[in-house]
């Protein structure tokens, strides 16, 4: 997936780069090997393959699981491509062509697929955009589409998404019908699409519905004026309560409100970050993903003011975006609770996205700083070890009662963070567009076959980061390439050292990067080095969830402290601060980790034992051991208190 | 209203106490001059007449409000019947007897009396026991028909509701129909309605409506099963979502679940208070009022560890209970969060009533004290000092959203607070009904005239409570009687002392009280007086709200910090304890309050200004003044935000 024209730099290819990590290798091979058959056996169980078969045989009626099922299988699709990109795989090959001939045997003649309106409301097409999320299952083909595309150079699939594509052109495009989708996913996808087949109709469409957002009266508002005639009476009508609720996220006091779908003014005017964070996310990579196409400065702006607003003010030391469970979404400034986060998987995943199209942009650093801290932590909270559970949901304290799920009804995150994990690649490097040079981003160990300035460049990364500081790229090609390779040095890090063929290089970063401008070739090696301090946080003072406490983080990972080890309760658990912290690493302990072991202090539930609330005179604290573990890994143990930020004494 | 013969005392009834109190006599004159005016208003605007006047006149349709909207009306004519019974007010009469005339007018031929169903769907009464309130209006009728007899000796209303009873009794009692209602309220009524009448069958309905709960299948399941042809309907049919979702609270994974209308178990059984919070102080009101008549020692057992699971696990600083919006209820032991406390102005209110009942049943301080607890903080709060706005919902946590309001669509609360305040002398006195005793078990002043022993005693209460902790009595009935006087020291109280006519009595408090067994007569003096030290409380540490955090409390108030006090926004403010605090009285503040002057540092939300999380290292903290007010007055100035418990320095 080339980055558009306007952007400075493009993510390497999947096919360029192979994993070859000690934190990262077993976490893909897992997805790879476990989560991608588990998820295909959960869409056979949970009714998505059932509703194409049934719509390829044209019946109608039974319809199974929520609305957007489809999306299930299209997500289970561009994981799968994801991994063919890189791995041999026939039998998976062959499962993911079977699919493919059920998507298209299931669409309709005339383009349109979505299984829901095709057995149960056919004659509703199109009537519910604001919550029935035919645009938004759409988007998901064709970003499947365009990754088979790419994994394979077949055509089967693209042929299906657009023919859909064209059909919602026809519906929605010049002198079409007035829409906008209640859930933003189709316009980041054609993108995508117009990037593959260079339909310029598929990047004006999306153009379309990113400028049709936030406009007044919105298309969609006359939806809650005529809700007898529209899609999905048949879901309200069997108690599809669920369906009622995101229909009532459309309205505040009676009156439609399109916030929760970032539909209450154009996008280009909005101050914050406001409603469903997934919904938000897709959006606004959508439109970083336009900006890569098309100039347009006041939307860029936007992008950099909504980004400033969710980092400064919405968003969870993990990443984690999302603080209520009722809409999904963001709330206000500053509120963040931590007991009843949302921070959504899929959530943390779209700001990835996002982060990833405004990193190609403007090669900013500190867009790739906030992937890894979000990698590392909102996102990957979200998979346990297994890699056949997950948390649709990650708070950042809990009492023990959140567990992670092998699927849900809506199944959103599963598929989602199977299709990331499938496409770590990306993520790790990039290569200008203005001039010969490569970014190192993540610092993920990976051997790399790829062009610079139109020269073959390979090489190889070793690293046993995030518990070591340090990262080696060692050259393997042999005629000499000339072009500036920039390391990223995080914004948290200290002490940052670079050698070159281990002789110390003592140029300072430049905004965020040390680079060398040289020819390279076999046998040239660069490392890298820098302090992973054990850092104690305190979040923004208006954060009244986190007044008084702190945060103990290590390099990209923030650290909690869980029940299981400690001998107390850990609510009970005071820290003083980062000083009384040691890493050490425990190589048997949850896959491999490095903890963090330190005192703190204890109050003696007994001394409340007859009485919730008591004066704090004569009430003793106890010393006690404290072991904090990295946030990620949470929840893999026996059940129990956790939290991220422990008071501070 | 008496207490049963099980008691072991009985509250004074309300003509014989008249309150002239520095602190309640605003408090109670506002209500009895403002709110009531200002409620009745209310009846009419929100359509509960009108409802009324079309049930009378035999119209149907057109409806107006939620479906319990009737209670609106009764819970307003039994306040006003208590400020009837120790004022002369001709007007208020008058307007009584017009809105009793329209009730009774409004009832149906066979006593029924419910407009929504009367108006609507008449076929489909008692059909849907679970959550369309019928019995429950039926018991706020009866209430307010045993008020407007005490007070006025007239049956007018009492006509009605024994009709009413009678027609409930003939569905529900023996051989009638398998029911229990989703909302408790009706039992505490009926033994009222019992102790006014002698009619055995109240007292009987009552204990069947109570031993009915519970029951393994529930009748109320049923309804689940059969969701077309339940009343009803037509609310949902409608849109009426509050609907929709309180029949949701009564299922889990799509089963009958009674746990939020304490209909999970029998409640001889119940182990925690589980559910929507009113429900349950209604429903224990309820066993408790029961207990006083029939002795049941089981039932006993279980009041007393219901009561105990909810202080000791599950009940806010302020005597708030109620930790969630979702279900308005309980959720589990140390699930205390404070900003997005529900306790429920209602909530608290239905714990006093139960507290009462306890208190006469048992004659133990801890019930008393935990009514003053209520009363001066988690009731008080809800009610604004214009007496024309109110709290629905009480947090203890806010970042300045949440204000008070005029009413509300289910408008509970503020009727509920009216009739409380205007029956607030119940609560500061009681007699023994065992031997000759007298409590005084709130220091409110007053003037009281009463019998103890069948002998006349008048006298009066003298008190600057709870600004200052010193009381005084001075009898003036002129022929002695000999009693035992009983004063209430409560359970935080220090260095209390006695003193009878001036002279020190060195008698420690047993069981809670001071008592002075002697003869009384005019110019007998009794004066009390403990310290009301500043303290800071700490929850017990499986609280993980208050992890790290104190509360500031002095006598019998809890204290909060607001913006208007201070010079930087409260939520990054850190105070080290009580020792800091001094109390200020500050008679021009907030209706006159006493203040804590003292001391806290601040964190410098500047030092954030690039990042929402930052190292902790470096960041200084100021020393600022800190002043803390009574919780109950708080949101009375300008808003922002408000915190009763800041982090612990």
């Amino acid at each position: 997936m080339p980055a558009g024209p306007l952007a400075r730099a493009e993510s390497l290819p999947i096919a360029d780069v192979d994993i070859d990590d000690a934190f990262w290798s077993d976490r893909v091979e897992t997805n790879r090997d476990v989560t991608i058959a588990h998820q295909y056996d959960q869409l056979e169980a949970n009714g998505c393959l059932e509703n194409l078969r049934r719509a390829a045989d044209g019946e109608t009626g039974d319809f199974q699981g929520p609305m957007f099922i489809d999306s299930d299988a299209y997500k289970w699709l561009e994981a799968a491509s994801y991994v063919l990109a890189n791995h041999e795989d026939p039998d998976l090959r062959e499962r993911v062509d079977d699919v493919i001939d059920l998507v298209a045997d299931a669409q309709a003649d005339d383009g349109y697929l979505n299984t829901y309106f095709q057995l149960v409301e056919p004659e509703k097409r199109w009537t519910s955009l604001s919550f029935m999320h035919e645009l938004y299952c759409a988007g998901h083909l064709v970003e499947a589409a365009v990754a088979h595309y790419e994994a394979t150079g077949e055509d089967s699939l693209v042929e299906v998404a657009t023919a859909f594509a064209d059909r919602i052109d026809d519906e929605f495009g010049p002198d079409g019908r007035n829409g906008v989708p209640g859930h933003e996913e189709i316009e980041l996808a054609l993108v995508k699409l117009y990037r593959v087949t260079d339909e310029e109709r598929y990047l004006d469409l999306a153009q379309h519905f990113l400028d049709a957002r936030g406009q007044d009266p919105s298309p969609l508002a006359d939806e809650f004026e005529r809700s007898d005639a529209i899609g999905g009476a048949e879901f309200i009508h069997h108690g599809n309560t669920a369906l009622e609720e995101a229909r009532n996220h459309f309205l505040r006091e009676g009156a439609y409100d399109g916030s929760y779908a970032q539909d209450h003014r154009p996008i280009r005017e909005q101050e914050t970050v406001e409603g469903h964070s997934v919904r938000a996310m897709y959006c606004y990579t959508g439109v970083a993903s336009l900006l890569q196409e098309v100039d347009d400065e006041e939307l860029r702006t936007a992008m950099e003011r909504l980004w400033e607003n969710m980092v400064t003010s919405r968003m969870y030391v993990t990443g984690g975006i999302g603080s209520e469970h009722e809409h999904e979404g963001f709330t206000e400034d500053y509120d963040l609770p931590n007991e009843s986060a949302y921070a959504e998987t899929c959530a943390a995943i779209g700001s990835i996205f996002w982060n990833r199209r405004l990193f190609e942009l403007t090669t900013e650093r500190k867009y790739a700083d906030l992937i890894e801290r979000t990698l590392y932590n909102g996102f990957l909270s979200g998979i346990g070890a297994d890699g056949e559970h997950f948390f649709y949901v990650n708070p950042l304290e809990t009492d023990g009662d959140h567990h992670r799920k092998e699927w849900f009804y809506v199944a959103c995150c599963p598929p989602n963070a199977a299709r990331l994990l499938a496409s770590l690649e990306r993520y790790v490097y990039a290569r200008s567009t203005e001039e010969d040079a490569l970014y190192v981003n993540q610092y993920v160990g990976s051997t790399v076959e790829t062009t610079i300035g139109g020269e073959r460049v390979s090489f190889a990364q070793r690293t046993e980061y995030p518990w070591e500081g340090e990262t080696t790229i060692e050259f393997t090609h042999d005629d000499p390439v000339s072009f500036d390779l920039r390391l990223r040095v995080p914004e948290w890090a200290t002490n940052a050292e670079l050698t070159v063929g281990g002789d110390a290089v003592s140029e300072p970063a430049a905004d965020g990067y040390v680079s060398v401008d040289r020819q390279w070739a076999a046998g040239d090696t660069v490392s890298l080095s820098f302090d992973l301090p054990v850092d104690a946080v305190g979040a923004d003072p208006r954060v009244r969830a986190d007044a008084g406490r702190l945060a103990l983080r290590r390099g990209p990972l923030v650290y909690c402290l869980e029940d299981a080890d400690h001998s107390v309760p850990v609510e009970t658990v005071t820290v003083s601060g980062a000083e009384s912290f040691d890493p050490v690493h425990e190589s048997d302990l949850l896959g491999g980790v490095t903890v963090l072991r330190g005192s703190g202090t204890a109050l003696d539930v007994d001394a409340w034992s007859d009485a919730l609330y008591r004066s704090l005179d004569g009430v003793d604290r106890t010393e006690i051991d404290v072991t904090a573990v990295p946030y990620y890994a949470w929840d893999n143990r026996e059940s129990g208190s956790m939290t991220v930020w422990p008071p501070r004494s």
